[in-house]
């Protein structure tokens, strides 16, 4: 070896091909702005952390503890768990059996669980043009070929041209819905398209992924039935203790065929071992108490007054020319501005003349096509009604700037 | 289509083509069967249930929620705990910095992640014939070609076989080792082996992921260093909790190179988001305490007290012919029989007719190359003395039927 060669050699640890395309994550960039203490923040979909059941939680975990040491050993999924999993599927209309349960240390985990059972290095995949960040980065490592369906503000997602897509593509890996409350759009799909959707997954056996964290928290007087309540064999249902219970006790679960859970569970082993059975028995514990029956109307009444208190204070302040409409369920509202407003210098400028953080359209936009338009995604979740009214104002403040109300 | 071809379709979800070389673990299989009340269990590498600070801990959780509700919050890595995970690597003789610790949710996590990022799919790893089946799991979705070295008993790793490999075929993604009480075969490699390993990583520039949930965990007067003790550039260290605290609180942690923290990052987001908050800072305020420091010491006089009396039980008890030796670190005996006794066979009898369970060489077993020899992983932390003598003659009764005793 010439003494050339060595000096152009590297002495940094070589990485996989993939981790080329990492750029840091717009959630994880705003997860660091917003943790600062001056940033009043709208951009990560955190519930509100003083609506946490924080005593009780915590007298499972330590009824738990002082029943039995082995809550601290490795151990299988709790039985108890998943039988409590099925009465909270009925909430969401979903019939299903202990079989088709599989616990995991939140969604993300299902998701990218789900990803590594059903995806090929460089196979195919359906998503929307607006694709929540986290699962675009489940993809990633694959080196998919990513094709996009628009999202109609309204109704959802765009079944048609998903079906223009399989009819000309057939037997793409997956497809990835988030129907109700959806992240970032917020729109709920139509129940018409849900019928749509699950019998193209039927008809062109496609299994759709069903990301549903926020199915539990609608702000009307029921919820609509997730794609998993029409169709059992093609739909992978995501749901997660996060946002009902809180995102630290790390558990979710996924409902699925069950020829799916044993490699799943080879999965899961070769991830992290096992659910920590601490984790699950004081979960378990605090819905043995029937507590989770009662916060879940308190949750959905004080997200309501949030959300209502966004709508209002964005009436009041933002420009004439914004769009928005009203969530029917989820964390957020989406907030369309005129075309010519560039997301990024209005953020940049948010944060540093209003210490304000939202999170804008373009980081979730998925596969290699441009953004047409800029929005805006606004959580209402964690902060209370006086908080986003002032925040909402002091954001309209550089909406009416020369710069951009121009 | 015809209606045939519509007939011999599946109607199962396809899943990824990687999926058809899983077979459920031994390790798996082995969780299920010991899980049995009556069996009398040396499978797994379970730490003793009965000397988990319980109690300590769940003060600590305790005081961590009644302190700050936010703690049930998504959340960031906490700094604390990982300068206090440099004060737990200074006991391992590794001098390192904040910057270079990425917390996981185990060990498992850790080499799960690490895998990401380093091997390409189809890429090339050195692992030994005898390698942790949680690491091969890790490796099988890759399918990656693996070449194998053997291992010594008294020595470790055969580390010349290694610069054969690397001399004729340079640059694999990794190599996989567990210097201090080995798993399965229980060694502990010697200081001059781990030199010429790190040179070797050095010379021809491969990282090296050691795997060290044993290291706190040696029952001479000291523990011998790491191999990243003598080398920080090409050795990806990979720290459990679980071992010396508990498996419950699934908490781990990598000593990497700085560059591998930022794509670790976004590993972990794709993984599961991030560590809970709850069971990081509920850790940091256990060894804020110092009682880890008390505790340490109390670990390892039980389990070499543990250790001693399986080897007292198989020198009264088992064949002549059966080989082992002392463990100077870790959670097992590796107990070698004449070669002619099916491993398989053996385990089937000994839960059948006398309720004990281990682990067999062969599940150890990587790569495609022949097992030659039948070896029993017995582990000796996760019962009392009395009960380890009882099982190992109860194991040894199989061992002299005219069918083994031939």
């Amino acid at each position: 070896m010439t003494h050339t060669a060595v000096l152009t050699m590297s002495y940094e640890i070589p990485l996989a091909d993939w981790t080329k395309a990492i750029s840091r994550s717009a959630l994880q960039d705003m997860l660091i702005a917003s943790a600062r203490p001056e940033i009043l923040s709208f951009a990560l979909g955190l519930p509100a952390a003083e609506l946490f059941p924080t005593k009780s939680y915590a007298q499972s975990l330590v009824r738990v503890l002082s029943n039995d040491q082995r809550s601290l050993q490795y151990g299988p999924p709790l039985q108890r768990l998943k039988q409590q999993v099925l009465e909270i599927m009925e909430l969401r209309s979903v019939h299903c059996r202990e079989e088709q349960i599989f616990l995991t240390a939140g969604a993300q985990q299902g998701m990218h669980m789900l990803t590594r059972l059903l995806l090929n290095p460089g196979g195919r995949v359906i998503i929307e043009q607006m694709t929540y960040p986290g699962f675009q980065q489940v993809l990633q490592p694959y080196g998919p070929t990513i094709q996009t369906v628009a999202t109609d503000l309204e109704t959802g997602m765009d079944v048609d041209a998903v079906e223009r897509i399989l009819t000309q593509d057939p037997r793409p890996s997956l497809i990835y819905s988030v129907p109700d409350g959806h992240n970032p759009m917020s729109v709920s799909m139509s129940v018409e398209k849900r019928r749509q959707l699950v019998e193209l997954a039927r008809r062109f056996r496609v299994p759709i992924i069903e990301d549903d964290p926020y199915g539990l928290l609608f702000y009307g007087d029921s919820c609509m039935p997730p794609l998993r309540s029409f169709e059992q064999d093609w739909v992978c249902y995501v749901g997660t203790f996060s946002k009902i219970l809180a995102p630290g006790v790390r558990t979710g679960w996924l409902v699925v065929p069950e020829h799916l859970v044993a490699p799943l569970s080879v999965i899961k082993e070769s991830m992290d071992i096992n659910m920590a059975p601490l984790n699950q028995r004081a979960i378990s514990d605090y819905l043995g108490s029937g507590e989770l029956w009662d916060h879940l109307p308190v949750l959905r009444a004080e997200y309501r007054r949030r959300r209502d208190a966004m709508l209002l204070a964005l009436e009041k302040h933002f420009p004439t020319e914004a769009r928005w409409r009203t969530p029917a369920s989820g964390l957020f509202c989406w907030v369309e501005l005129p075309a010519q407003i560039n997301g990024a210098e209005l953020l940049r400028l948010a944060i540093e003349t209003e210490k304000i953080a939202f999170i804008p359209s373009f980081a979730f936009h998925a596969g290699n096509g441009t953004c047409s338009g800029t929005a805006l995604r606004l959580n209402f979740s964690s902060n209370s009604p006086e908080v986003i009214e002032d925040g909402i104002a002091r954001l309209a403040r550089i909406l009416h700037l020369p710069l951009f109300a121009g």
